[in-house]
């Protein structure tokens, strides 16, 4: 069997354009991460999602004690060569999430340098950009969880990414910058657009240290200058924590921002990138924004809600001391509840919209 | 950490009650079959689907290339036992699909024995009863895609099902009775429910020898003294093949029969079962498949004509003769258009209903 490659694949359409994804990241059997939580939210928008599973565990680790196994890095290349035998390859995005060690995030900027040359080789007039969502999961609330062998490796990757969705330690992890205040981030975005030309950024949830109850996403899209033009949304924060809610943005940013970009027109622009003399609250990248937010803060308060009588019960009822099962009934108590939400995910109402952001801003 | 079971277990409820679903099946990366089209649907229809992987394929095998791996039989029982150390096995129902080998499906087996037993033992009054829907994955079209050794195994599984969704041709494996005529099948329900006490047998499609482009939908639920209450829904066929299409339906009756039997309040029944007084036309099985094949009919309706425009368009570019990559091009043109049909699968109207089916009916 030969790989022929993009340029001689059947056209990609069956009259209704399908946006298709590889999604690559973690699997498990019982609860909501990685691609367990991706894979239904990007569904419910429409996408044509293909999901390669980097793990299959029956829990998330956050639980203590789970089961199951990691795929190697050469199982990640079979599986995508097998794809590729099969004319299968001709993805339109590629997101990518939990990658466990630095020769399976290697493994994974393979695939997307290939998907990206395929498609700019077989490109025809005005067909649409291949586009990476590369979430670099890495760690959270001052603590890594992956080798420090990865930074690196994601460091190497960003300049061929399109839109990363890196969290505020995460951020700091690829910057060196601690963010400390709203001034911090600012200088973040800039050295993330200088050093890596990556195109657009979006940090989903920066609280406030004024603990004012409130949390800020910021996100830009650069300039041809190579500037930011970032925007802040501004929203309550709601009682966590919950697990896989980095996840399900990055998904819903994959979602949302591929229709505000098919809106404004820009899917056959490098990047989808916006002219110059768009400012930055009109950026797709903020509508986008608006919408993920509008649904995750949907999606929490009925999580929140579920979890807060369910860890009522927990404690009305004397479990005893501390314990790994005491452990897992709360980390489960606190899942997200997804299949519960449909018109959340498919139908939110936007109620925090995209402000200016600017150095000397108060908030942090 | 001490696994202490299903009755310890916090109360299983968010004040809305969820179906919590284990099902055991296959994963593609691209494309729809096993847990890669079961678990969207399940999840349109609302159930809580913990997917346990039993392959990662790049794709199904009918594309004649393909990569990946299937797990072993031990890895199927590593990540139950960290389901129950985390309690997270209290499964309403237990959906399965292909299972590789007779090892693999024997694993099953031992999980489907464990999750009743627990439920059975740990069972509050009204609790609801745990159900398994097994599909006995063998082949279809006059070919066994499993090895020999295990249709004994499956035969020795039947007695633990709630209810079978097998096809024509695993109907004649199971009960050595080659279905011929509508008697055949009136004879096949029999020997299923009075052989392996089975207490409900669904046949999603069984074409019509008249060849007037019908094809017929069997279903029974067994009565008290063990004899069938049969059902037929007659509906057109649609130009196939397709592929996945056995998964769908199985998924589909998961979902559709949990919601039937909870309308006629029978979930806290031994396996639902319906009581004698109820004819076979009012069984909450025929309820939920009537459901299901609207679903069916208008997602493979979409699928067929998306299909049609692809394989001409197909067609019309000269892509030479017979090769791997000619048969993998029409096999992706056929692949069920599921994203595509959130309505369908959630909303369908229904246009065929069930009948009272009696030997000595015409039709096959």
């Amino acid at each position: 069997m030969t790989d022929t490659g993009q340029s001689v694949a059947p056209p990609s359409t069956d009259g209704v354009p399908v946006t298709r994804v590889l999604s690559i990241a973690s699997h498990v059997v019982s609860g909501y991460v990685g691609n367990s939580v991706s894979t239904f939210v990007m569904q419910l928008l429409g996408l044509e999602v293909c999901a390669l599973n980097t793990v299959q565990f029956s829990n998330h680790t956050g639980y203590g004690a789970w089961t199951g196994t990691r795929i190697p890095p050469s199982e990640i290349d079979a599986l995508y060569e097998g794809l590729k035998k099969n004319e299968l390859a001709d993805f339109d995005m590629l997101a990518t999430g939990y990658v466990p060690g630095d020769e399976g995030v290697e493994a994974v900027g393979k695939i997307a340098r290939d998907l990206k040359s395929r498609r700019e080789s077989g490109g025809e007039e005005g067909q649409t950009k291949f586009f990476w969502v590369l979430d670099p999961v890495m760690g959270d609330s001052g603590k890594l969880y992956v080798s420090e062998k990865v930074v690196p490796v994601y460091k190497q990757l960003l300049p061929l990414a399109d839109l990363i969705t890196p969290n505020q330690y995460e951020v700091e992890w690829l910057t060196d910058i601690k963010l400390v205040s709203l001034d911090d981030v600012a200088s973040a975005l800039t050295k993330l657009h200088a050093d890596f030309r990556t195109p657009h950024i979006i940090i989903s949830s920066i609280q406030s240290v004024l603990n004012n109850g409130e949390f800020v996403c910021v996100g830009s899209s650069m300039s041809t200058d190579g500037k930011p033009r970032a925007f802040s949304i501004t929203a309550p924060m709601l009682k966590g924590p919950f697990v896989g809610t980095g996840d399900m943005f990055a998904s819903l940013m994959v979602s949302r921002f591929r229709h505000a970009a098919a809106d404004a027109s820009l899917l056959d622009k490098p990047s989808w990138m916006s002219p110059d003399n768009i400012k930055a609250t009109d950026l797709p990248l903020a509508r986008a924004a608006e919408m993920a937010l509008a649904s995750m803060d949907r999606v929490l308060k009925k999580t929140g809600e579920a979890r807060d009588r369910r860890v009522k019960a927990l404690d009305e009822n004397d479990y005893g001391a501390e314990s790994p099962l005491k452990r897992a009934r709360y980390m489960r108590a606190a899942e997200l509840r997804l299949v519960q939400c449909v018109e959340e995910v498919r139908n939110p109402i936007v109620k925090y919209t995209a402000k200016e952001f600017k150095e000397g801003m108060l908030g942090l």
